[in-house]
């Protein structure tokens, strides 16, 4: 299993997101794209690249999954959540929830790989907040 | 939580895919797309649509994810496994497990909603018994 010791958040992740907080296993961040509140979960576990990785802690790592939907539904209108572990482009494992909507500008094609506009930022950090609020960050 | 009882493939995963087995939550099909070996576990609860509604069997989902993924790569050549629970054209929950190659047609774009040429019939057939006797069903 991964250990905790010498992980770091892979900067192309930090580049492209803002912190929310750390659960017990995953960091959670935030991507800023309008109209698509997508949240990303990223064990916090050296050289985890695949679920697999994880060993026994692939169960917390559904756990925090269904916490961070539930949490993401409660803050924002979603009619299906989209969760995704690709790493295709960033290798260090990340899990990728997001909020979709029947009217949203992508619906129903997957988001992924579509170049997205950013949200106004004060309603980003709005949701970032409520976010972190609703999930005890 | 959600039952067996009165489960059924969802109509249109049935006529995009092939059977390979049942594991204890889900099904197991294989979707023909030419260079990309792909998995679709489908868990046999009646209305669950998201991973939240299979409540304590979501860690068992995740285990058969685990399990699906190795033995996947088992089989083909994969350099990265892209898992992915969608839903936005099929409601019915279900979680993509595909084998990705760095020199494959897409890479490092996601495969889903890319029309997709189907593989040769004798191939996906190999790939499938494979699938089927390495993960014992």
């Amino acid at each position: 299993m991964a250990a905790e010791t010498g992980w770091s958040l892979n900067p192309q992740l930090a580049k492209d997101t803002t912190p929310v907080g750390d659960l017990a296993l995953c960091r959670v961040v935030a991507m800023n794209a309008a109209g698509f509140p997508w949240l990303i979960l990223v064990p916090r576990r050296d050289g985890a690249v695949e679920i697999s990785d994880l060993g026994d802690e692939a169960h917390r790592l559904m756990d925090e999954i269904v916490a961070v939907g539930a949490g993401l539904k409660s803050v924002v209108r979603c009619d299906k959540l989209n969760v995704g572990a690709i790493g295709n482009v960033v290798p260090q494992l990340h899990v990728h929830v997001i909020a979709r909507r029947f009217d949203d500008p992508l619906w129903p094609k997957p988001i992924w790989g579509v170049p997205l506009a950013p949200a106004d930022a004060a309603e980003f950090a709005g949701f970032v907040a409520a976010v972190r609020s609703r999930l005890g960050l």
